[in-house]
């Protein structure tokens, strides 16, 4: 039974990691930290979990985490970088599901993060956790960096098209709409019902952190150069990540279909749908799954790519679990296979 | 390996079915009927179930039930009664999802039904699939009859109260607010989004059909006649609800939170919440339980009960399964264990 | 034309303001003030009104508000109070939209509101802004305190049950439902979109502020003692209260679809629906109109009153204006006719 | 007073144009039509025109519409193009809101709409409703096309770019979001609360009937051929459109936030913001305004349009209504001035 301990856990991300190690056979979660939260029950702040979660969360001052196999860090920026060390020396493998860990760049992470790195050698042995693009990296490291919500539709989605080299990959286009969970459970004015309801915005045009991790993402699988105009949308919905893709092919005569269905044949959590499908949210709503669909609207040159997700599950906590049985040599989909909820 | 048919798959309550008891460990659901989708994959009508059920829908005309363990009618009302003979003849347990097995006059069927009771024989020996009420009938029974969704919660947060002969039973008030699932999955005009998004509603204030259910199942416990104000609301969420319920006690010194407690301390799926708390709905989204909190303003002579559930689980498909399990002589909890999804 | 001022103009009931006086015809607005937002554009906070209102945001220690007629504080409790003599003294009408001048005793101001009351004399001029019941001291006052947004829909709908004397008031039951708006422009945790959307809840049921304004409200009608309990509860829209009401009747053989026709026969902004009318929210989006049903489950003893109101209009900016239109002679109607928005 | 007309007034476009000619000085309803409501009062519909709409719905067969100054068609397609012949022979303007009168090629009209053009000489001469690019052709008008509302938001946003000549127009995106009342007020599977909510998904991704509109309007104001690859998708809210728009710049020293500001300088209903902005849909609610912002991701080749609109005003009914004022010689905003609605 892998030991598992949670740093910051009263955000979407730990709640989610709770809700779903809870029906991991075996994982047992034995400490949940929380600064602000200590002494609280786990349930008495989250009612959804009364009778499931018995934790109270700790003091991160005063509790052990060396004692665990695994560290999850649902936490803001910076905070897992600075534990790495500590942790990996006693043997404690670590997912990072912030961004401490994504970028291979201390400069580049320092530029979005307005902060410097605080181990850059661990970050240059860090796997980056997209297993349908790092699966063996993963299995070795210590330390994994855990996609953000955005890149992974998004690189899942242009994957097949860059690795084939049949776009020109210099003029990416990814319109992404997102539900507002994945802003996280803060306060803020933006994201109160009364703001974020009936309504539709983009944000961040000019420039969202998760750009330079989906450029040198996909960077690794290319040829050529890759440029990604990437443009983020706040949609009134909870969870959900919908990213349309447009790319010009440079090879017209490309089955993309096939292409898109060979790539992701033995993959258990990309689902490739039925040419002309155009997949919702919903159809993957609590679970650990992006599916794809892929069109070329009258027959033109541009391709459309349509990739969902659930931003907290396959976008975040779930994926967090398949990165941790990959690392355990556990079957990758132990504790991942429950049904999404519709409608 | 319990065998298991469901009649008319299409909507709301099948398909949460096939997802419940896609992680049963002892149930196999081997056939599902449409008439309209006959020979259509059911993954093609729900890709949440892509990879998940490998079933197609069959022609209800063409296809043997009988020899299943246990059939579930998730159809309109009228639909169950006109085979319940025939499977019961032959062994088949039955588990109706609509209305035809919850009242026990057939007069009081077809005045709210408008359609004659097929089998009032049969309706005499069915049990009332409420478990927290009803579970030693319902381990016995060849036909239960699975309540409605509003009866489930309704019943369960004034059940105390009535078998404590605490409080004025026949001036009981039920103002219950529902998400729009509960009206199913059809085409009606008022539950198109355009139309119940971003607004609110009471409905069928002058009469419900659940208003004799109600009514009776509350009699059975009570020593006093039962009286119900019952007004029914649509709320812009999709899965929930939320039962408000008012009661004058009779007895100004009971109290009310042990009551409740005690009621309730041996029961897997109901909760009983701290005092002073207030259950949201979401906190039982997609789950088996019911959630109840109970309050007394200001000190005064009527009570407040808040009860939660998910229309669609401890509602209808999550309680069927709970019957099913009763049936079937299996721990009532089995394959009824995960999680809320929050947010 | 109505020289107007607005103290806290950045909240929902401030911009609301600016919205309905951005179409009377006899009213101008000259000043707006917020101390956080000193210097800037309106409409830059507001893009809405771009090209309506080229107003800046004022410094309320800079800013004379003496020469203006009327004053509305859309502020937090205790602004107006302080400003109160002040203005007056000058000549100034006041229209508070928070609670300094709703209630009468200042001991019970202070109880709810933990702050004492800053000028009880003045408290005991103001008029209670709720025409329909008031309309005589509001033309006189100089200083009005507008009702909150749940009293207004529940003590119209209790009225003329209560005036008539047919139903006992000691046992009154006001079951309220509030879009997320009511609770104002600010940041908290439980009005995120993600914690209030896809759910619904009670809260405060052991005693909201609105509780002994609804009380003495309805009492200065009535011969007997008011009791009511009053349950609040959020649903996941936007604008509107839908207040279900409970009442057991004392007299069973009163008309109550007459009684209630011909107590607002005469009032431009109470619309008596027909019978069996269940009214929505959306019916009065945006408008200042509170639509109430009347009905009578089962011909039995108890009434059950459906009201509904827009929060931000006739719950609060929408009756200001309606309160500034009867202290200046004006038409009550004026600038107050736009229909509803619906869908 | 301009005696007006409405064809087919159950829809959300029909009772938009109530709900704004309400508040024109200019215009008076006479006449509403319904095939299947007739002799229903216009009220007993939508509870929210009670006091404003007293009119009821005529049987179309019996009513005269050939005294009527305008008529406008909020119907299904191919029912203003039966009734124009003689309508306009009598001297009666007509104003499509349906797609008879949008494209010029009887042909392609066919091979969209299924349907045969009953009038392709009428069709020559209409014009096509968007005043900003046909100002003077409708003010002459006798029929009037008035335009979809994707091809509204999308044809603005494009506009400047196009008729400078300074982008690829053989390779434009238009990724569009749509509220649920885009698709009109019709029982429809998906589009039922439980469906649309809490979700979002892309459809006709191969094809959708505004695709010629948009690309032949474009054409009339641009030397070079235009291609566009155009991208509904459903999201869940009520009200608006959100067009991002995405065009690979051929000169790169264009002034991009110059260019947009110059060409809609002197428009009243399209606001182009300042830099950095992202326009929300909210911020038009209600109102007849397309507003927009203009970026430049990373300084880089790709030119990024947001342009957001009310589906049902600036890209139906308000645009209807803004028709009319121009074929009568009214100022073009007379009676289109009342502010967006927020929140």
């Amino acid at each position: 039974m892998i030991q598992v301990g949670i740093v910051g856990g009263t955000g979407y991300t730990g709640v989610e990691l709770l809700r779903i190690l809870a029906g991991h056979p075996e994982a047992r979660v034995r400490t949940i930290t929380s600064r602000r939260e200590a002494g609280t029950a786990v349930a008495a702040m989250f009612p959804s979990l009364r009778g499931i979660c018995e934790l109270d969360y700790s003091d991160p001052a005063a509790v052990r985490l060396d004692d665990c196999d695994v560290v999850f860090f649902a936490t803001p920026h910076g905070v897992a970088m600075a534990q790495a060390r500590a942790l990996t020396a006693a043997g404690v493998k670590i997912i990072d599901l912030a961004a401490d860990f994504r970028l291979k760049d201390p400069a580049e992470f320092e530029r979005w993060y307005k902060m410097p790195h605080a181990c850059p050698d661990l970050l240059s042995e860090a796997a980056y956790g997209l297993p349908e693009m790092h699966r063996e990296a993963i299995r070795k490291a210590r330390i994994v960096g855990n996609p953000g919500c955005y890149p992974t539709a998004i690189q899942l989605g242009f994957l097949p098209l860059v690795e084939a080299g049949v776009a020109d990959t210099e003029h990416l286009i990814a319109d992404a709409k997102s539900g507002v969970s994945g802003a996280g459970r803060k306060e803020e004015l933006g994201l109160m019902f009364s703001e974020a309801s009936d309504n539709f915005r983009a944000y961040n045009v000019g420039g969202h952190r998760h750009h330079p991790e989906i450029v040198h993402g996909l960077e690794g699988f290319s040829k050529a150069p890759i440029r990604v105009v990437f443009t983020p949308h706040l949609t009134p919905m909870v969870r959900g990540i919908h990213a349309t893709l447009y790319a010009r092919l440079t090879q017209r005569d490309v089955d993309l279909q096939a292409l898109y269905e060979k790539r992701f044949a033995a993959e258990p959590f990309v689902d490739v749908m039925p040419p002309g499908s155009h997949p919702d949210t919903r159809s993957v709503r609590a679970a650990n799954v992006c599916r794809i669909a892929v069109h070329r609207p009258q027959g033109g040159d541009i391709a459309v790519v349509l990739a969902v997700e659930d931003n907290l599950v396959k976008g975040a906590a779930g994926q967090a679990v398949q990165n941790m049985n990959l690392m355990f040599g556990l079957p990758e989909t132990t504790g991942l296979t429950t049904p999404p909820v519709l409608p």
